[in-house]
């Protein structure tokens, strides 16, 4: 891709209310627009880095559940069943914004923020028998919450990603089966997405969904909504609500701030008793359902990688989530032949260039787009590199003039 | 993916409130679920296919534009801008659902229908130079619109698939052009969709977008909303407004239903001068921007797919957008062993296979849950085929008996 044809530009400075370093440097990077609080536009380098992380998802996702994928639109009556239309303070409905449409039809609709309220129907029209189960079910999808403050750029917003997953059990003890499986999935996820070292599997109350613990995948990073309580000695985290309720003395906790990148509750029989949903046994009895919801943002992922990975001059994305993974910079258009030879080359290798062709940008804007951007390899043809090509990571300050045989990204 | 843990069930009767033969086929192979009147959740079967058709039209408008993702909120002053928040009458605004979130946060916001109004303001950011242009980007969203009626399954939903894609051009010379462009992409989505000898390039008055002539994609089908006047002689065709305009003497036109799939507008200036959007020419003057909007329904094209592809048992699917490639039946546990096999061959040729190891459920059910489906290869395993492995293609009534070093599908 020649970066002169790119939709979406860098800038040098981002809007002014933009608070969060995720926000600031994607906007100033072409990754994403802000529409209002809350709500962004992902241009092409930004749609690329979310692609790459919910097919991380979905690889992992497609080992513990099936892919479905849910409406957004709800009748109320699925809401008003289970009580939370009135309790979900975040919770958006669909009306008609003009007479026009009222003449014709005046309904209202739930703008789902989470589908516990349209999964669990579904599952049973299908899975009543215990042969039927159990089973997972997930969907990746844009959810729409009225946040009451969205000021964290990708972190909380008003319209986000979200892959929410459902499981259904026979007992409470297949549901704490299945909640070990994902979390294992989960853990899975957050290393393939690079942040091994930095999420902690924190117990946490479950807040509108259940008295009893959950757990949340929080992201060490100063830019976090939560605080975390770590015990270094037991490798255990708390939230501060937990952490208060197991105070006990002499118990030191490292406590740092941190982004909930994923969640994973048990939902018992909450949402089937709801809705009456029960499976029969071998001997023809009903019993109630055990349900779990483990929900992972991928667009709040992409922030928090923002977050945690990047320097004064701007990005550093890990490989397997940058938009591309070269960029390829010329000073001069005589070197545009070579360049197009070794991008032929890495093509042909399926590896993504992004090559800036510009002719009207110095050598200095180049190499500061480039380092804003923050792919994680970074080539330069030049006069001064002769027929060799000159070599940099992203991440590390020392240059190499290699040649085109030696290129192995 | 073996049947038995499939997630989606056929079922021997639709809905009693489904007229429409796709949305009927669809709920019957369990495809799809209906959760209101022009709301379906896609179940994994209706995704692959789903995904499968979103995939070759990503692939062909990769080579006409560049992908980004807009959000579905909108502030409600971006439609005023242009006037259509009085005059688009499917139109959704987002409200707040309970007296929680009025307290903080009671602002409205606009569902986009479509995406002028988004997408206009962000161009007019980056691209206003001569050098930006032409260009042009798309997405594949969720689209929501009020319709007041919706009772033809997938062909006309509230809530809906939609690739839009729109084009900036620096004259009405350049925009004729890219729309040139954008029908040979379009015909080659069609094409490769199975819909080539039955989609329609129909001339068409505009609507609410252009005054001027716009261009609809119709696929001639029974269900269909719309009628057709095709002229065998010179092949062109007409809605009815354009056929009465250009109405002659001794011309006669076929006429028949069909149902859109596609349009192309020409936008002219409308959006861009709404937002003062023009761009600086090589003398540092100012001109308009011309745009286009052509739109593509991927999920209304999997509605139109089943009725066009179905017979008396069920659905037919084109080989490129089949949920999977091979239906599998195995009549008996001791042939298991050899299906895992076999499978496994396949698989190894990237050959996807569903596998009916269903055991409480007789063969003439299973032939026609195989049928119903639609699948385009049915392989069985009994104690009749011995050691060979009996063959049909779906919409063919001849079996074969072939050894496993024939199977090629």
């Amino acid at each position: 891709m020649r970066y002169s044809q790119l939709f979406g530009k860098t800038s040098k400075t981002a809007p002014k209310d933009e608070v969060a370093i995720n926000a600031q440097l994607l906007i100033r990077g072409g990754f994403i627009d802000k529409e209002m609080s809350g709500v962004y536009s992902f241009l092409p380098l930004g749609l690329k880095v979310l692609a790459k992380i919910e097919n991380i998802i979905r690889e992992e996702m497609n080992k513990i559940g099936q892919e479905v994928f849910l409406p957004s639109l709800a009748p109320k009556d699925l809401w008003e069943k289970t009580g939370r239309i009135n309790t979900v303070d975040v919770l958006f409905k669909a009306a008609p914004a003009n007479t026009h449409s009222q003449v014709k039809n005046d309904a209202e609709y739930i703008l789902n923020s989470t589908h516990e309220e349209i999964i669990t129907p579904i599952a049973q029209k299908f899975n009543i028998s215990y042969r039927d189960l159990p089973f997972a079910v997930y969907q990746i999808q844009t959810k729409f919450r009225n946040e009451p403050r969205s000021k964290s750029g990708l972190l909380r917003c008003r319209e986000f990603r979200m892959k929410d997953l459902y499981s259904f059990d026979k007992s409470e003890e297949d549901l704490k089966k299945y909640y070990r499986i994902a979390k294992e999935a989960y853990g899975e996820v957050f290393a393939r997405l690079g942040l091994k070292d930095l999420t902690y599997f924190v117990a946490a109350s479950g807040g509108d969904f259940t008295s009893d613990f959950s757990h949340e995948f929080q992201v060490k990073c100063e830019a976090g909504e939560d605080t975390v309580y770590y015990d270094p000695e037991t490798k255990e985290a708390f939230n501060k609500e937990i952490a208060d309720k197991l105070a006990q003395k002499d118990k030191t906790y490292e406590i740092f701030k941190a982004c909930e990148v994923g969640n994973i509750f048990p939902l018992y029989t909450k949402f089937s008793k709801a809705f009456g949903y029960e499976y029969i046994d071998e001997k023809g009895e009903k019993h109630p359902i055990y349900m779990g919801s483990y929900g992972i943002g991928p667009s709040r992922v992409m922030g928090v990688l923002v977050e945690v990975f990047h320097d004064e001059k701007g990005m550093v994305w890990p490989k397997q989530v940058a938009p591309f993974d070269v960029h390829l910079i010329t000073l001069g258009e005589q070197h545009h032949k070579r360049a197009e030879e070794i991008i032929k080359q890495l093509e042909s290798k399926g590896i993504d260039v992004l090559w800036d062709d510009r002719e009207d940008v110095s050598a200095g804007q180049k190499f500061a787009d480039c380092d804003l951007i923050g792919i994680p390899v970074r080539l330069v043809l030049s006069d001064k590199t002769l027929d060799k090509i000159e070599f940099k990571k992203r991440e590390s300050h020392e240059t190499k003039l290699i040649s085109p045989e030696e290129l192995d990204i």
